[in-house]
């Protein structure tokens, strides 16, 4: 049975794009096929790489995982877990670390980008940038291989950490034996990207996101922010006059979105269409927002969840460190 | 109580140089006072940054354990353990990682001699060079950390490492509030450095050792391998004449020191104060070898042991992780 593990990050908490461009479409594949084990972490361990308010760890930690199992995470079918609930992985870091050539932490993008960005300032390459932002591909890598995970689906963004992983667990394979398998990107080219209020990709750096979970009183008032332009009620409306039609199109059939299409054709007013699209959002998102209201308020249960997906990860993770200590002569005297 | 953290380089096996200059004074340190609690550990995941070889590195272990307790490690009364026995030193390395500054690991001495040695090449500057020889100076202070270890007895070539992990943990406690003590290195000034058999500083480099642990037999034509000078029985010999003498002073009290310079003054044949040497270490070191092969034949005594000490250094190590975790936002849900 072939692996697929995700990875989420913890630090802020996620937003209507999200939902729609990642969590909702790796529940459904999850859910979708009992061929493979579907591996979900929340990679805290990463997330204090860049975020040093403990307060904000902690918290948006909560608040992902209690998205993520709010909106139909099955952690029976699953194995969700928190990276810092598994030392393994840390061991396993180390591990890699020894066999990890330096030039190749060198040519990470994220990295370069940090150099080149010092550079253009007029400082030294390395100014201000720690440990973690450097060493991460290989803690990455350890997450994957912790697991012999097969298959991680990525953006394009991110090809490029599994190619080191690649590249990593070649050369421990090459120089200690045959342990590792190698993990293959499953590249995302279809992404849904939401459009935020503003019509542009919905982002929390453009301040133009709709949040997740809201009551319907909020989600409306939401709602009411997608920009429109001023044609009155009765004018015929095109799709591309307003966001609203994309977000809309997120939620619906294609019979639906073609009625809705037809509606705004038809003249329907915006503000119409905005209690529509309310409305619509809601019966998708208004029983995951009880449940995440619930999980929120009952912080032991979602704790309960993640602590069995990390007794299930780290009965995996055991075996494959046992098999890497091994092969590196990190073993019992006797 | 203060804590006095000693690491064991698991790589090669100790010979009497070794054992004059850094087991014994430890152990009689260790032993000397009750006002410290002593942690000896052995650096199995150091180990692995420079030797890819597993048998090497898992037999060394054993026979560097095996050394420690046979010379008078007292696993009662210190703590003494392996460092793959505490996951918790991995977790907190990498926990360091995302804290330290680039910068403090491009001016390890260690790296620095590696790119040099490149350059001088007319290679890249990191040619061949692997994160864990760049990295290392972040475990070696998860290793100091892990423990709140206060003293770390170091040679001058050392004090760089302890400088790092001062400032790494003060970098940690400025960022993230008072968690760890500010470790001081414990320079081993008059280390004891024993004369190898051609006069030249005993070291396995060199090719000029005495194994530690040998029968009468072999160590008599050990120590007869010493280079000496033509001079016949009977003629009157200083002591600066060979290093048997220096040798012979590192395991005799001062007045009988005295007396073999003596000797050797009214012309003591070379044969016969090989003979007395042999005999001497012996009287230090027959003991010694005796327990040394009885572990070797019997590893499983020597694995209870740092089973145990891991025991012992888990619990503080735990302690310490709760309150590290805590500080950087890595807490339990509920």
């Amino acid at each position: 049975m072939q692996r697929v593990l995700t990875g989420i990050t913890t630090t802020g908490i996620p937003h209507l794009g999200n939902y729609v461009g990642a969590i909702r479409p790796a529940i459904r594949a999850a859910a979708a096929t009992a061929a493979h084990e579907s591996y979900f972490f929340l990679a805290d361990y990463h997330g204090i790489i860049k975020c040093h308010d403990p307060e904000q760890i902690h918290q948006s930690t909560r608040a992902v995982a209690a998205t993520w199992l709010a909106c139909g995470l099955n952690p029976d079918h699953t194995v969700f877990y928190r990276q810092s609930d598994v030392p393994e992985i840390l061991e396993l870091n180390w591990i890699l670390t020894c066999i990890t050539a330096k030039g190749l932490m060198n040519r990470a993008h994220a990295y370069k980008a940090a150099v080149q960005d010092n550079l253009d300032k007029g400082e030294d390459a390395d100014h201000q940038i720690e440990m973690g932002l450097y060493a991460y591909p290989i803690l990455m890598s350890a997450d994957i291989l912790a697991f012999n995970a097969r298959h991680v689906p990525v953006g394009r963004d991110q090809i490029q950490h599994i190619e080191m992983a690649q590249d990593i667990a070649q050369r421990f394979n090459h120089r200690f034996g045959e342990v590792f398998v190698i993990p293959e990107a499953r590249i995302e080219e279809h992404v849904e990207l939401l459009q935020g209020l503003d019509g542009r990709k919905m982002s929390k750096s453009y301040g133009n996101t709709i949040p997740l979970f809201q009551t319907p009183k909020q989600r409306q008032k939401s709602v009411n922010k997608i920009i429109t332009n001023l044609k009155e009620p009765g004018e015929p409306k095109s799709p591309d006059e307003s966001p609203l039609f994309a977000v809309y199109q997120a939620f619906a059939t294609p019979a639906e979105t073609q009625a809705f299409a037809a509606e705004l054709a038809r003249g329907m007013a915006w503000g119409e269409a905005k209690k529509q699209l309310a409305a619509k959002i809601g019966a998708e998102l208004d029983p995951f927002t009880e449940r995440y209201e619930h999980l929120m308020a009952h912080p032991q249960e979602i704790e309960a969840v993640l602590r069995q997906g990390a007794d299930k990860a780290r009965t995996e993770a055991r075996k494959l460190l046992q098999q890497v200590r091994e092969a590196v002569g990190i073993r019992a005297l006797a």
